[in-house]
């Protein structure tokens, strides 16, 4: 749930603390864990009709049903030989926990302890050769290899499907995990593909740069995992997605290793830069990337507004994204998800002033916008006059730094809640698309009204909210959080049935199959609407020449043939 | 030759009017032919010895050797049949008109009448299907299909070789050169691929937009090539590079059609537009795009600086780029261009007295930097104010805004001043590269002292100058342009000599093989040092799909497996 809390008294975050391992059942550690605050089971009791009480809780990791893995003694023999005995793990946490992304229905499946596709090894090589090594063995052994950075996907991405082969290994990248060189001068930085995201802002700190990236999965995702996955990042409109800060990378293959220099952007040939970026490891384990720093900003501004309508607010930020001046984070949330942020929001008699004095404004159904602005101090301060300028002249109403703040402390906390409201019986889930400025009102209202209509019963109506996060001169991201009532014995049903609904609409009004989440296993059977048949094609030439045998994540971002 | 021309009284100049079919020999038509000043007289007589005496002329049509075309009666009907009659040529102003390039190798064979490889045909579709039968029939026959847009490739990109097919044609697409729709509200152009630029900008003028992508090429070169090539644009650091600006495209293939829609960047796999730009027809035949658009710029602003170094120069620009805050057009020419310019500036009393103002201020050997801005008024003002604080850091002198806009009215007429060149026993041409802000010194070095030694003889030095004109926050583009004296018999093996040794400098110092001309023919064999041969493998492989007989412009691109 990606709603903003509305604490108006929140002190600014910084960067996450080092994060402890992630539980095998959910998200983050048992210490992270988060708590539904009282207004969030009110606002349970009033939506949904829920009660709050906890209906379910997750298996205990001994009763959870697993195979056997499927691991001849010559082959663990051999990837034993590549990485070191100590890092071929079959044991059942290992195996668990490499067993899935974290999706809903991934989440719903480990909790019943149904783990229907573990894998039969879990490998950790500990460097770019021993990947190498791998990647040849499995190919001449018919292995196949699931590359897993922090197995945070939600499309199904690392999930150890095995096609046609007998014998399936997660290939756990985090080993992989230094910060090796920083060019100050020309702002790049070479790091190993298995860095997660707070060691990688930590290291660079350290130098007094920064990278900025900020996906919601940060604290648990990788750098090979951004790139593989194409993640846009909070603060694209700043920064710029994982696409515009990747300058070189290295893809071991099964056939070979491609290497692709840092270097500024070029007329030689196609850049294949972009051929690794999306590519989901159906074609190979991304090792290395040299990624565009800046320095640690020196200036920052977090600032909210409230708009009169989803429509203005969307109006603002296309004047703001087509004059190329825009915060750095900038993040619109529509008529609902502002509801459900200002009834969770803790102080409640501050929130009740404020919607009265946004009703006297003439904002009876307002919606949020949450700004953050950071670099040289000059700078910051006409970018952000700028903006709010083109805010005001489209009804906008300051509401301070504090519901900023307190969406930015909050921001990586979505994934946390879900756990609790999987507790309680509800079907909660997130999914996002973009299209053009022209389309965009069209493709909202289809996607809402299809997730509507596939969740609604005769005796409830899901919530469905939506935010605008991600801003381009020619349109923007529209990112769908829902939630509604299920009975357990329908909950990977009713999720397929809305996912379904929502995707058949989204390539159905012109929007992209993913923004920033991927294709994975549950996009891919809509990626032929988006590109056609020749594309695909084009893609499993590429997959049959570097991957012949096929042993790269079957099962994912391609439709089978 | 780029230099900048000095003419401190020069309009402004705005769009180029409608340009005439371009001379067979040699650049543009024969209205706009250029003149060499006495100035540049001058120069040649006392840098190269040159006593500007015209010594080589092209030969008369009639006599250029032409082979007759190979084309059985069979394939010339069946071609009619995808076409029409009045849209297959085989007469000799159409073959030869597409027989090469516009390289200085290019026109030295043209102007001597040794047309090595001309088309059989030229064949110009009036639709994208009937290029897709085109290349049906193509692939179906084994011909050798050449997609050609403008015909100003300085790589070979555009020369009919035959590889392994008995016949070649040329694939014009200049009948493919409408403006098929704007999205105003996205800021979208649907163009079909043929059209030219001055075409372009013309039809989007009328609607208030405009793409501001201007290569040197500008007046013959279309929008297929554009992208095909990966073209960069003098405005690069402000509308951004071609791939920048394309947001969907068309292309066909032997075996069918990619088409990619008009997205905002998204995650749906690898990114294939990308694939496509480059392609440099390799793959298919780019029939159409969607193009980034803005509205014309209100504002504004021209003006020049002298640097006291190129080295101080590089400094300046790197702080603006990687403060995200650079001119639209930001070009710094080093101490030899520099002076190049000013001794071929007209008004040489003014220029007289500007070197010694400019040594008063200590720049003994001064280099130009050439800003312009463009946008909204307040935001040009404020971004020009910022610029100039940090040229006035590194030293820089303001010289106005006549030496800007004396660039911009000359900036398309290099290559008609190369006609003039030859025409007195000069040897020119240009070649660029790019690398990271730590390289770039280093690289600069090496491909000039390359050059230097390659062209120098026992009586002659090389003029060998260089300017940055393309800046990202990683590195930015050298582009050299180098003068000899040669002997008639001479000129293409000395041309091969220093164009080897300049491109076994750029690999060897970490530079791209090009910035923006493209691989082409002349490129090829250095592109693996740049990506490797695995990356190699992936491109044959993608064009063994989409061509499967290899008829896409043979012997360009990829090095011969």
């Amino acid at each position: 749930m990606s709603a903003v809390r509305f604490d108006l008294d929140a002190p600014r975050a910084g960067p996450s603390p080092p994060v402890a391992p992630m539980r095998w059942w959910g998200w983050g550690s048992d210490a992270q864990a988060a708590q539904l605050s009282p207004t969030a089971l009110a606002l349970l009791r009033e939506r949904l009709g829920l009660d709050g009480a906890r209906v379910d809780a997750p298996v205990r990791i001994t009763d959870v049903a697993l195979s056997e893995p499927n691991l001849p003694p010559a082959t663990l023999a051999a990837l034993r030989t590549c990485v070191g005995e100590a890092h071929v793990h079959t044991d059942r946490l290992a195996r668990i926990s490499h067993a899935a992304g974290r999706s809903y229905p991934d989440l719903v499946r480990l909790r019943s302890g149904a783990v229907e596709h573990p894998p039969d090894a879990v490998v950790m090589p500990g460097s770019a050769d021993e990947v190498a090594q791998l990647l040849s063995l499995a190919s001449a052994e018919g292995i196949a290899v699931v590359p897993f950075g922090g197995g945070t996907s939600v499309v199904g991405g690392v999930e150890p499907l095995r096609g046609r082969f007998d014998v399936v290994i997660s290939l756990d990248l985090r080993r992989l995990s230094s910060l090796r060189e920083v060019d100050e001068r020309s702002r790049l930085a070479h790091v190993e593909a298995g860095i997660l995201g707070p060691a990688l802002e930590r290291a660079l700190a350290e130098r007094g740069f920064a990278l900025g990236h900020y996906p919601q999965s940060f604290e648990y995702s990788t750098v090979g995992g951004w790139v593989a996955a194409r993640s846009a990042g909070q603060a694209s409109s700043g920064v710029g997605r994982i696409d515009d800060l990747l300058a070189g990378v290295d893809l071991a293959t099964p056939t070979g290793t491609i290497s692709l220099p840092a270097l500024p952007p070029n007329a030689a040939g196609p850049d294949l830069r972009r051929l690794v970026l999306g590519s989901e490891g159906v074609l190979g384990a991304i090792t290395s990337c040299t990624l565009r720093i800046r320095p640690r900003p020196q200036a920052r501004h977090a600032e909210a507004w409230s708009l009169p309508s989803f429509e203005a607010g969307c109006a603002a930020l296309r004047q703001l994204a087509q004059r190329r001046c825009l915060p750095d984070v900038a993040r619109l949330s529509d008529e609902q998800e502002t509801d459900v942020s200002l009834t969770l929001a803790s102080n409640t008699t501050a929130v009740a002033w404020l919607r009265r004095y946004l009703r006297l404004r003439g904002q009876r159904r307002p919606c949020l916008v949450v700004t953050i602005y950071e670099g040289e101090g000059d700078e910051v301060a006409w970018r952000r006059a700028r903006c709010r300028r083109a805010l005001r002249a489209h009804g906008g109403v300051p509401l301070g730094a504090a519901p900023a703040r307190s969406w930015e402390r909050e921001r990586f906390r979505g994934p946390y809640l879900r756990d609790e409201l999987l507790d309680r019986g509800v079907l909660v889930e997130t999914l996002e698309t973009a299209t053009t400025w022209s389309r965009l009102g069209e493709l909202y209202g289809a996607v809402r009204e299809a997730l509507r209509t596939a969740l609604a019963t005769p005796s409830s109506e899901p919530v469905v909210m939506c935010h605008v996060s991600h801003l381009y001169e020619t349109g923007a991201s529209l990112y769908f959080t829902f939630l509604a009532p299920v009975a357990p014995d329908e909950r990977l049903q009713r999720w397929a049935q809305a996912k379904r609904a929502a995707c058949d609409a989204i390539v159905a009004h012109g929007g992209t199959i993913s923004h920033h989440h991927g294709v994975g296993r549950d996009h891919r059977d809509w990626l032929v609407h988006e590109d056609g048949e020749r594309s695909l094609d084009a893609l499993r030439a590429l997959k049959r020449e570097l991957d012949p045998q096929g042993v790269m994540n079957p099962g994912k971002l391609l439709p089978d043939e």
